[in-house]
């Protein structure tokens, strides 16, 4: 059992919403809990995946009223924090998801890079830097739950 | 449903542990999920008693490691905030219980105190202010669930 | 040259306004830098203080927006922390003042005292806790700024 | 007189070096305060330039120590919020300028971009979203001390 924190944008598309689902019920099945941002779009749609499959859904809200979370977050944190919740979510997840792209999603997984933890992009931005060892891209929510089965059992070796 | 914090010391008497079992336990058994800060002492001690009812404990850690966590917490968040995190254990309880009393179980209900989040305080340090309504004083963790479950009642009315 | 984070009630008495008046100025006379929670109250009034003696004063400001700021303070962070910029606040001071006494004051006292920052208090509250070294209190801005001063003293040896 | 964050690497080109040293000293001419990490690499370089010309350098530093910030600092707020003190720097800026490139430099900027604060790019990585309004980028200090000039121009209006 691993915490896979999933980040995307809160207005998302069918095709990112079909992936954040497919994600989530995968993740689910797995025993993995789910930690994401709480709200809609992308989290809102791994949510109900992840639930679906009887899985833990950790909401890590940006605001101070537990409801705003969508409905199936399990456990429902109103941090207070803003914007700075995301960096909460990255310390507390052992593989981070993106599916999608936004600036708010680049922000923190630049902060998962930066801090050493593992990140799988499913589309979104492409970011140029000869120098650094960046997210492993993917293209569907099946390539994303195999890089994440790979890069825990890297991490448990 | 409601989250109940649960706060006290990491090094706890035995009378405190034995309340803080028994307090978890009533608490798991009535489906709220308890919030606590994820170590030792009362922290352990109420988590395992809401573990043994089923109960999900959420442990918020004060350092980065998942690993700091006792063995009873369901969901483990390493903050990373050091002391701040009493602040998000405050945000995110809908009522605040403390077992026995330290300065920085002090900290914490003197911030729910003033952030307007019910504190029922099982024995600990006596404050005076004439000016204040403090915390609901309980003496057993009987006491305390049915406090708990009087606050409730009135916020939900 | 140390940092002296004083904090207190944003509704003052008169009598809390002028010692913080008269702190904010020894303060700044003996070139201090006040770190303040940078609202009105007792945090304007020992700003006020301080920049008359033409101290440094930080404002560490609850909300997002730099207006909110009195207008004594000479760097405004807007941290957007809510109640957990009382954290920062006791990180970033050498020893700590509270000016008179609220639970906001009392919650950012404990956290001094557990984590180990010297806590002078004119006036507030009063604790009884047998087995804690608490805060030293004072009964005036002079017998404040005396207690400062053995406090940095104590600290250099 | 404004807030200007100042965002780069630790680990420095002697280019990024020269060039945070020439905008510190702009900024500091002008009488903004300048934000910055408070470390070594490009916040020491922009301190130096900022506090040679008589400006006020606010770090924040992610640690608890204050003894961590570069001598050049006027004001060091020990936070210990570790990566997450990035996000204190972003809401205290009104504008932010970053110096060169790395994934912590990219989690600042894009956090900015996400909450509204315009940022000016001097070099650094290089990022394609058609559908975003991103920094502007610029390729001298003098550059981005015309653009920051321009931006603040605008937000008075």
């Amino acid at each position: 059992m691993a915490y896979i924190g999933v980040v995307g944008p809160s207005v998302a598309s069918a095709d990112d919403v079909a992936d954040a689902v497919a994600l989530g019920r995968g993740l689910g099945e797995r025993g993995h809990v789910v930690v994401c941002g709480g709200l809609g779009g992308v989290m809102a749609a791994v949510s109900r995946g992840a639930a679906q499959a009887g899985g833990v859904v950790v909401g890590l809200l940006p605001g101070a009223s537990r409801s705003d979370a969508n409905p199936h977050v399990t456990v429902a944190i109103p941090t207070g924090l803003g914007e700075l919740r995301n960096g909460l979510l990255v310390r507390s997840s052992d593989v981070v998801v993106s599916v999608g792209g936004s600036w708010g999603t680049l922000s923190e997984v630049a902060l998962a890079v930066r801090t050493g933890v593992p990140v799988v992009a499913l589309r979104g931005w492409r970011i140029s830097d000869d120098d650094l060892t960046g997210p492993t891209a993917v293209s569907s929510a099946a390539e994303a739950l195999a890089a994440v089965d790979d890069l825990l059992a890297e991490a448990s070796r």
